[in-house]
């Protein structure tokens, strides 16, 4: 509860801020201006400013630090489904229990954050920042390092940096216990229905799969391998495509519930049921994987506790407290409920009269 | 991007704090720093000004006022289902357009916002609030109106007061809508599960559902009459209860989509089949009603534009604009997907033997 004035103190740190403002030619104050992401400064000045602290690799000290705002940032690349709403819940519950208050965005689907957003973020001087976008270019990581506000993200999409500290969970390893709970009830044809192309937790659970297969002797098929997008109008289109293969899958591994509930309705349509027709499997465990018919066995990943871990560590970072490590995977865990089973039944070809 | 410093500027205004400071027999500064919701003023102290406030019924200045931050708080009773998310996704949407961020906060499931949370809502100094909760008291609304902080109810569960603008849905109508789309299909036995008792959305649905019973000529029956609280486990609940009725419902108005879910779940386990066997009809329009298998025939309820129009008129508020209607009501309408049909079928008699 503590927004005061925003002016650095005059203070040894004026010493470094001094040495900013002579090198580009610029007032002190307005070099605080710079750092305190305030829009009174021209664009030009702003970035000639920002090269020449990016140069000396100036940072607030830590008498400075001590004057954040009580507010922790939430950046999402899309509000969309359940699965936000977990992230949300984890990071808020954190934010409470420390005083502290969260600030949401949306990028608007992309990746990289805005360059408004990160302006706003410098003006507030947030505890830190947890995101799920992981695309931040250089300039911004270097602007928020000289302002010490630590960013962690989470479930990362892309790779960030190895300077920034992120939260995921244990993809591969899901990927490998979904594609082995369907080898064990005896399917032998699999697909596997993956998220977007460079979306590494993505190809993480792709290469679960894959291993799965090869451990158990199986051969590979690129063509019962196919790209969505975690939503489920992909789920539904890849599997009406899968179901035109001369030799069609008995079992999906859907990649994500949303593909699932995608995948349900393509195999509604064809006129399979599930399990019966069709074994299923999706990923993240959100509340509607119960509430679907029948209820959808999935990889549970534990997405509020991943953003209040997220919290947590940003708020650490602040306090200047180095993590132990800056990689964490949290444990996923295959949750088997109604929608997998053994291979046996013909309903397939006695409701369509189509051939295998 | 203006969170300047945050004492008040020796002028005018200084005339009626200088009052409330002698009054209280507190110093000028002593005065700010209670209107700025700072933390370093003893709680007797700060208490005793907010009374001499309340009594003068101080007001900051216009432009005090302008000395906001960009920040538009956003307050829940609770962060569950995608109903939360659409209401987010609204004002997220309004606040980026006008280049604010929001700040999110869950009063874990009261009705009343904790006065910590408003403490450091003064803090921050806000454009304005929308808030789901309803029941701010007195005193807490008395202290926005001193800082000039608009607030605004979506979607209220109680009756906020008269001063307190909300925007609101067609509760009445939507129940009326959905009880007739039943009654037309030839349903005569409807059931109703409500809300939580108080809850005044929840009883315009049940005031709907009645008037639209008894316009059509059916008796009103108080044992099909039922209340949850909006979540899936109370629509188990009731339909299993509903089921043991002598003289079961052949229809179910569900109250919301996710009690629409947990009646699907008690009529699979009771082998009734939708619609054939039972129809449902619920209320929101929730991502999920397009999901179910049968498909949700529901009442749409414009969650996401609710809440836009609340953050536009917490805006326009804040800029001193007085809306022409401090209630406004969006409208609902009936979706009709597959959930619902006429009550032709006697699926349950087979099944379970059970008379009628």
């Amino acid at each position: 509860m503590t927004t005061k004035s925003d002016e650095l103190e005059p203070s040894e740190s004026r010493v470094t801020i001094a040495r900013i403002a002579a090198e580009t030619g610029v007032s002190v104050p307005t070099v605080s201006k710079v750092l305190n992401g305030r829009p009174d400064v021209a664009e030009s000045t702003r970035a000639r400013v920002e090269a020449v602290i990016g140069k000396y690799g100036y940072r607030r000290r830590a008498d400075e630090r001590s004057r954040r705002s009580r507010l922790l940032e939430l950046m999402f690349h899309e509000l969309e489904s359940t699965w936000a709403l977990e992230i949300i819940r984890g990071v808020e519950c954190v934010a409470r229990e420390n005083g502290m208050a969260v600030v949401l965005a949306e990028s608007s689907g992309r990746h990289t954050p805005g360059q408004s957003w990160l302006e706003s973020v410098l003006a507030r001087r947030p505890v830190g920042i947890v995101s799920v976008c992981s695309d931040f270019t250089g300039g911004q990581l270097a602007k928020l390092r000289a302002r010490d506000i630590p960013l962690v993200v989470v479930d990362p999409a892309g790779a960030p940096g190895p300077e920034t500290p992120s939260i995921g969970a244990t993809n591969w390893q899901g990927g490998l216990t979904a594609t082995r709970h369907l080898i064990e009830l005896g399917h032998r044809r699999i697909a596997m229905i993956g998220g977007p192309e460079g979306v590494l937790c993505s190809r993480a659970r792709i290469d679960g799969y894959r291993t799965a297969l090869e451990t158990a002797g199986l051969a590979f098929d690129p063509a019962l391998v196919r790209r969505g997008d975690f939503h489920v109008r992909a789920g539904y289109r890849e599997l009406a495509s899968l179901l035109t293969l001369p030799d069609r899958p008995t079992a999906v591994f859907a990649g994500s519930d949303l593909q699932a509930l995608g995948v349900y309705e393509a195999a509604r349509d064809a006129g399979l049921r599930i399990p019966d027709d069709l074994s299923v499997v999706g990923f993240d465990d959100l509340p509607i994987a119960r509430w679907l018919t029948p209820e959808l066995t999935t990889v549970r990943q534990p997405l509020q506790e991943m953003a209040a871990a997220g919290a947590r560590l940003a708020i650490s970072l602040a306090r200047g407290v180095d993590p132990e490590s800056h990689r964490l995977e949290l444990a996923t865990s295959l949750v088997v409920r109604h929608s997998t089973a053994a291979p046996a039944h013909r309903g397939y070809r006695v409701l369509t009269g189509g051939a295998r």
